[in-house]
């Protein structure tokens, strides 16, 4: 049979609409070479004849490539010959490939479609990369789109997932993406263009055909016929927000962030952000620490966020031995490994260290910087590491040092004592956490218990006339 | 049969999530007057058990509403007296409040399930507002959660739709949001607590039906068993992304628009920031001109978008007797004829108007501010209407006027002329519109098409010793 590719009359509005969507998202340059992914189901032989109709006007050079999977035996022998026909009868130059896709999934232990998925992908950037192609195109629409969508919201996903299918991501486009399966089908009978079967139709592809079938075609059916459309279309404004918020918690990020050699440290200013910026700042970071891997969930970011609120010391662990560790700061990203020595080295601080009344004191990890000043009203800061103290209380020299017998402090305005360790018991402070933890003191009284409060007893009153403000800071 | 409410012991598990919830959402505070809508279905009998648990500790002052429908007959009734009983024993305040809601339906042209949902809304405020009382509390859990979302997904949404229902909104509470339905379920079993039919079951919620148990259930069932569970947290995350998007743009609109008595001009600086920032600021410079219009879609913030791209002058029209129009600083919203006005009163420059050549020249609508200074190779700002031209080639004085016979400028390096009208068919001005474009000229010779080019003859170069600046501001 001979195919009427030539009838270039038919079909003409959907190939402007889908001219419109490769503009409108940058999809094709002039003189670019296009490797066409051809399974031989329906929507891929709609590629095979759009991309024939653009040729000439976009100067494009095409190589059709063909996987076969070794499955479903003759019928897929009937796709391989119609592809190759096809390509032949449009002098396109065409390749076939052939793997034992069951082999490959008893093998490498996966599923056989994600085999399949595996062997397409890397055939296709093989192929790109031996020809010099620039891009790979598939045959993706809306359906697909929609299907994903739900298949992601099924399985547990944000935004990102919302999202599903993007028009270009990386080398792939999809120029189909702007349609529906019915449009296609419409295209395939107006244009008497043969096809096979789609390979997403694999025997062992359930779980998408469930969707396929049951969920999405109910909607569609039940619910709302345009319930494609709408899906697509809530992918693309997900898809949006999530470009958006990634955009902006990079910037977050850049502020907000520091990087040593030991890894990421996030300063407590973020905390003042809205929630859904901290998740997406977490995500950042543990990406930049582990590259793209696919097993952090929002259950670590969520056990991250309850860090804020815990004291200094306090760690959440992550995958691939990492932890993150709420410091005097804010929170410390880093190997499991690291992460203990940098407290190990705050631990060093066995002995007192007399506190300057002017300018800084170097601690290790980090200094105290002191200031001195008349009080004249002004707002007091609510910091955790920016702490005013009213001078006048203060009679003798201060320390900075670990807790110690006799330790106390004042925690109400009636002046009553609480022992430090009590302190540290109310408060959930793991013993072996507490000389980990920093004390600003006057003998046994203690001003500062650093990241956690202050005495009752030096706080600025309306009596104070003199203010000594102290203020923690990590880092060398 | 007695109800076994007081044994405490059961179900501890869920009212120690739910309380958790409570407090993580600022569902309650103490002392409130709660009102507890009461269909009957499991649900909400789990909702009256859940509040009769938490009322001591709470000190909650409780009254439980049913709102009979005055269809499904004897079952119906038997469902009242359920709730009318349960509360008797549990010594709750109970009024029932008794509807025709088919009859309803037929009078105000509505289905009878929103009938229904209006009857009881109006009923719940209503009796909130005479009993002085603090909260609404509904019964509605995850899977309500869950189906809405695909509901709206279906019908079309963005965000606020994926989004869903809330744990809060208004005065009404949704305790048991943090529960799956199977939860709520064993909660009864445990409690023994008998309960009716789901309100939501009414005989006509065909749609929410087919959504439970076609959709949503294969969903479960075919491909995630936890598919409920991680539709609400994309519900979550969705939510809280449109959060941050509406307080972005409500920041953007701040800084980047005008309201006058004709309506809001969004200035042109806007069209940098992305698009889902664009499209979030239309939304809300329509909701501001409208109130919470429902019908405001995104097919008219995209014909809105298109104006980027337009000329001074045209326009889209929207809902309402609203007009979006392109004007010289941006996009001008405003109800249709205030909008012509404007433009009308620009029109009214029909004799030419002598340029200041330091300082401002005014215009009808807005004003022309020249600045001359000796050109140091600054870069060149590309704005529409902020313009640099060579000021030694400029060799006349200069007129700011509206097109007229025998009008040219110089389109290209090599110093071809073209007609102004020439110009203007090319680049699609309405002949109505092109005597309302504002022009920089020097006799029949034009510097500035304001709002599309300047000549290529005045363009600033290597040689350019000292340049003139013209801004064009809108506005009085």
């Amino acid at each position: 049979m001979k195919l009427n590719w030539n009838e270039r009359g038919r079909g003409r509005h959907m190939i402007k609409k889908i001219e419109n969507y490769i503009r409108e998202n940058g999809l094709l340059e002039k003189g670019d070479k296009i490797l066409l992914g051809l399974s031989g189901g329906g929507d891929s032989m709609a590629l095979l004849s759009v991309f024939t109709e653009l040729k000439e006007e976009w100067e494009l050079e095409l190589h059709g490539v063909h996987v076969h999977h070794g499955i479903r035996g003759e019928e897929a022998d009937r796709d391989e010959e119609l592809v190759r026909k096809a390509c032949e009868d449009l002098q396109i130059p065409y390749t076939c490939y052939r793997y034992d896709v069951q082999k490959m999934a008893r093998e490498e232990k996966m599923g056989v479609e994600e085999a399949g998925r595996k062997a397409r992908n890397e055939t296709f950037e093989d192929v790109l990369k031996k020809w010099q192609g620039d891009k790979i195109a598939l045959a993706h629409h809306k359906n697909d789109l929609a299907e994903t969508m739900l298949h992601h919201l099924a399985r547990g996903t944000g935004l990102r997932g919302i999202g599903g299918i993007r028009p270009m991501s990386g080398k792939i486009i999809r120029p189909l993406l702007c349609l529906e399966k019915k449009e296609i089908e419409h295209y395939l009978k107006e244009k008497e263009i043969p096809y096979g079967l789609d390979s997403t139709n694999l025997s062992d592809s359930y779980t998408r055909n469930r969707i396929r079938h049951q969920v999405l075609n109910t909607m569609v059916r039940e619910v709302n016929q345009e319930a494609v459309a709408h899906l697509a279309e809530a992918a693309e404004i997900a898809w949006e927000a999530d470009e958006y918020l990634r955009a902006m918690s990079n910037m977050h990020l850049e502020i907000y962030s520091k990087k040593t050699d030991r890894g990421i440290v996030l300063e407590e200013e973020i905390f003042k952000e809205p929630h859904i910026i901290r998740m997406y700042v977490y995500q950042r970071v543990l990406e930049l620490l582990l590259g793209n891997k696919r097993d952090i969930s929002r259950v670590h970011m969520k056990q991250i966020e309850t860090l804020i609120k815990k004291n200094v010391g306090k760690k959440v662990s992550l995958p691939y031995e990492l932890e993150a560790r709420r410091t005097y700061g804010g929170i410390l990203f880093a190997r499991k490994t690291e992460a203990g020595k940098l407290l190990l080295e705050k631990a060093i601080l066995k002995e007192p260290v007399l506190l300057h009344m002017d300018g800084p004191t170097y601690i290790p990890g980090g200094k105290i910087i002191s200031r001195k000043f008349v009080y004249q009203g002004e707002e007091i800061p609510e910091k955790t590491y920016t702490k005013w103290f009213d001078y006048g209380k203060i009679k003798k020299k201060l320390c900075i040092r670990p807790g110690m017998e006799g330790d106390f402090l004042i925690v109400n305005r009636e002046g009553n004592k609480k022992k430090l360790n009590r302190y540290f018991v109310d408060h959930k402070v793991p013993r072996e956490d507490r000389n980990k933890i920093l004390l600003i003191a006057e003998e046994n009284e203690i001003l500062w218990v650093l990241g956690m409060r202050i005495s009752e007893k030096y706080k600025v009153t309306n009596e104070t006339k003199e203010i000594l403000e102290l203020r923690y800071e990590g880092g060398k």
